[in-house]
């Protein structure tokens, strides 16, 4: 177990879980013995407990521990479920929390509470801290400019090393980084970057322009995603971030870059397994949030699926002359299910990594083709083999070519329909898994009955 | 787009591209000129440029660029992408962006390469770097001790904030992080961690043992991914790694951290599509690679499908006696298919994020018996009022009923498998879509068939 060498007991866990997921609640009697229990494990065990119990009991842990270690788990929970802690606890500890937490940090939290809640804990707060939020607050849902931090120290392009250190000591406390510095001119101009380490290493009389290099940093309306996407792989701690009138407004950090990530990558696999993200963690989400998040799904799911029937329905004299024929139909609208799926994870995550662009659609539906193709060529070789041997030639033929056809049709229209999706504003995700099925089961069937109508005469 | 606003001009990199991507390569007297251009671009729209080339190109891209932005760049991508272009770079500048790699990195580039290759780029290095290497190189793969940084500065406990400042500022041009430090005994045992930050504003006579707190760290033999998962959301920028006998033998640092989660989810990714990680971006992999990477998992889907024909055979007279139930086949085993993946993607991702643990096996099952019923119970009603009205009461009940099961056991199944995958030592992913489809497609149709026959008596 991580960690687990030289502080954690085990048992200390295993204990508190069976404590606190006990039905009865906490007595006063046993809280003291607890609270000296919490205090023992590594602080990520303490935060997977708390995920992984039921707001309710959740909020029991964080008022047994320690302010300062209840405040650092409150810390390491998402926005979704901070906000569902904050409805079970009682108000006084919800300043100290709301109060502590970065600014960044507090409007994700402020997004997920309900409006009257979100005023109540905004009165709180002393005016600077008001400030510093509202400027946060200015920029759009899922631009940077929600994500970073406000609290930046501000570094004059005409100081001296030693003149910076001097400042730096001075602000440390506030700002949320100070490890990358950006160095902006009187007007805020952003004119460079320096790293404490350099800093840090260089003769205190030398000026801030000999250190500084090129800042990398990005605008306050870029997209959060995109943007946290190519920061993350520069391995940097941190990157300033500007207004449209190239004026330094605030600091991404690289924390706030993998939580955006993070998001995102649970909206992406939630939406290629046909249901909604839970925004929570599986085991404390109540069952009716877990069916709303999938019932939306599976109904259009259903829905498009009648076309399948439709296609049948009309083939249903051949059907009736040739009932060998529906042996097959699972398996062709499977495998057509499959490679489409394939080739629409693939560009889905190529599309969100940023290592495929929209316009680069035609060279994707061209590479589809031809892995199409020769996936198809495999499978129908074999497939005309084995029917050929237990269902005749004629059957034999039928399958090999329809496998051949529907494995090109399904890769292409996979590879495709994200990239479309990402024109037109939907999410890629979306047109991974759920929709390329049901589309090329239709098809597929109707490519199947076609082809079985000619070869067999009926 | 990102950055954009002060240094790039979008033209630049449109015309780089243009260049590059043309395939009578670069003639010598447009070098100059496309040196220039390189110069100009922020470093992470250097790196997409390489990332999208093939690595004949992005080896030109490379070599065009100064020797402190070109090792920028090699340093942002991936061991297999690096591996992929030190084939096409000539020796020399090889041994230049090996020699600047940090150890860790150094150590995922020797695993992509072949083993000669690998060995005579280690031969480059000096003896102290080897010994570096070697330390890291010591831990099995996939443990943390393959992935920390071993370049730590010995920090002891007796030292004051001056002394530990004063040995910082030696060392730092060595160590790979310097804002996290461990503290350790004479013996090199780890006693606690100290923040660069609470140094700087700390007196300068104060001892560390009263600055330092209780350290999260981990164990070089943990495993990596699930270390990282747990690391990342402490926001924290390093952790030290201790040995078993708790020695400090180094830091893993936010940005190792970072890759293996992105390595990991990628691979999930790719296997819940049913197929192959690609390890490289999809617009530079050659065409052979892709169909590899899919082609063994459409065969092994296909053969599993092939029960399905099976089962079909089976009820072959119930078929010929009632082919409207044909009609019903896609829209069932789709239906089946989707709620089996929306359970498998949801406890699939639960796992990887440490949400749920393989022992909650029983309360993810009753969890998902009663989504299932749930879902089923929406989706039956519809279909029962559908299928009466179009094809009459018996069909209808058939329908409707059948909806109800298939739901209730597609969504225990899909919940359940990735559990039990994770607990033979498989990987949950490849059970979420493609394995539960088939699975489901099979069972789906007996549920389907037997209650057909008892409901219309065939």
């Amino acid at each position: 177990m991580p960690g687990g060498v030289i502080m954690t007991d085990v048992n200390v866990l295993e204990r508190l879980e069976r404590i606190i997921r006990s039905d009865e609640g906490v007595p006063p009697e046993r809280a003291a013995e607890l609270s000296v229990l919490l205090d023992e494990p590594p602080i990520q065990d303490v935060v997977a407990l708390v995920e992984r119990s039921s707001a309710t009991r959740a909020a029991v842990v964080l008022r047994l521990l320690s302010r300062r270690r209840a405040i650092e788990v409150f810390d390491a929970l998402d926005a979704a479920h901070q906000a569902d802690l904050i409805d079970a606890l009682g108000d006084n500890s919800v300043y100290e929390f709301f109060a502590e937490l970065d600014p960044d940090d507090r409007v994700s939290l402020l997004d997920e509470l309900p409006a009257e809640i979100a005023e109540r804990l905004m009165r709180t707060l002393d005016d600077t801290e008001r400030d510093i939020t509202g400027v946060v607050l200015g920029y759009p849902k899922g631009s940077v400019g929600r994500r970073m931090s406000p609290e930046v120290p501000h570094i004059y392009e005409d100081l001296t090393v030693d003149e910076a250190l001097e400042k730096l000591r001075r602000v440390a406390n506030e700002a949320e980084t100070i490890y990358t510095l950006p160095i902006i001119s009187r007007d805020r101009l952003l004119v460079g970057v320096v790293s404490l380490r350099d800093l840090f290493t260089a003769e205190g009389s030398t000026g801030l322009v000999e250190l500084m290099s090129k800042p990398v940093f990005a605008n306050a309306h870029d997209d959060e995603e995109e943007t946290a996407r190519w920061f993350l792989p520069l391995d940097m701690l941190a990157m300033p971030v500007v207004d449209d009138s190239e004026r330094l407004v605030g600091m991404l950090t690289f924390d706030d870059a993998v939580d955006i990530v993070e998001e995102a990558d649970s909206e992406d696999t939630a939406r290629s397994g046909a249901h909604e993200p839970l925004q929570q963690p599986y085991l404390s989400t109540p069952l009716v949030k877990i069916v709303k998040s999938r019932i939306v799904w599976l109904l259009v799911l259903a829905v498009s699926a009648l076309l399948t029937v439709q296609v049948l329905d009309t083939f249903e004299d051949t059907l009736a002359a040739a009932v060998v024929l529906s042996l097959f139909i699972p398996l062709l609208t499977g495998t057509g299910g499959n490679t489409g799926n394939q080739a629409a994870t693939t560009v889905t995550r190529a599309l969100a990594l940023g290592d495929v662009r929209p316009r680069d659609v035609v060279s994707v539906a061209w590479r589809e083709i031809r892995v199409g193709m020769l996936l198809g060529a495999v499978l129908g070789s074999i497939g005309f083999l084995l029917a050929t041997v237990v269902y005749g030639l004629n059957i034999g033929i039928v399958i090999g070519s329809t496998l051949l056809m529907v494995c090109t049709f399904s890769a292409t229209v996979g590879g495709v329909m994200p990239i479309i999706a990402k024109k037109v504003g939907a999410d890629p995700a979306v047109f991974s898994n759920p929709f390329i099925s049901t589309l090329s089961d239709a098809t597929g069937l109707i490519i199947y009955f076609l082809i079985a109508k000619s070869v067999m005469g009926l």
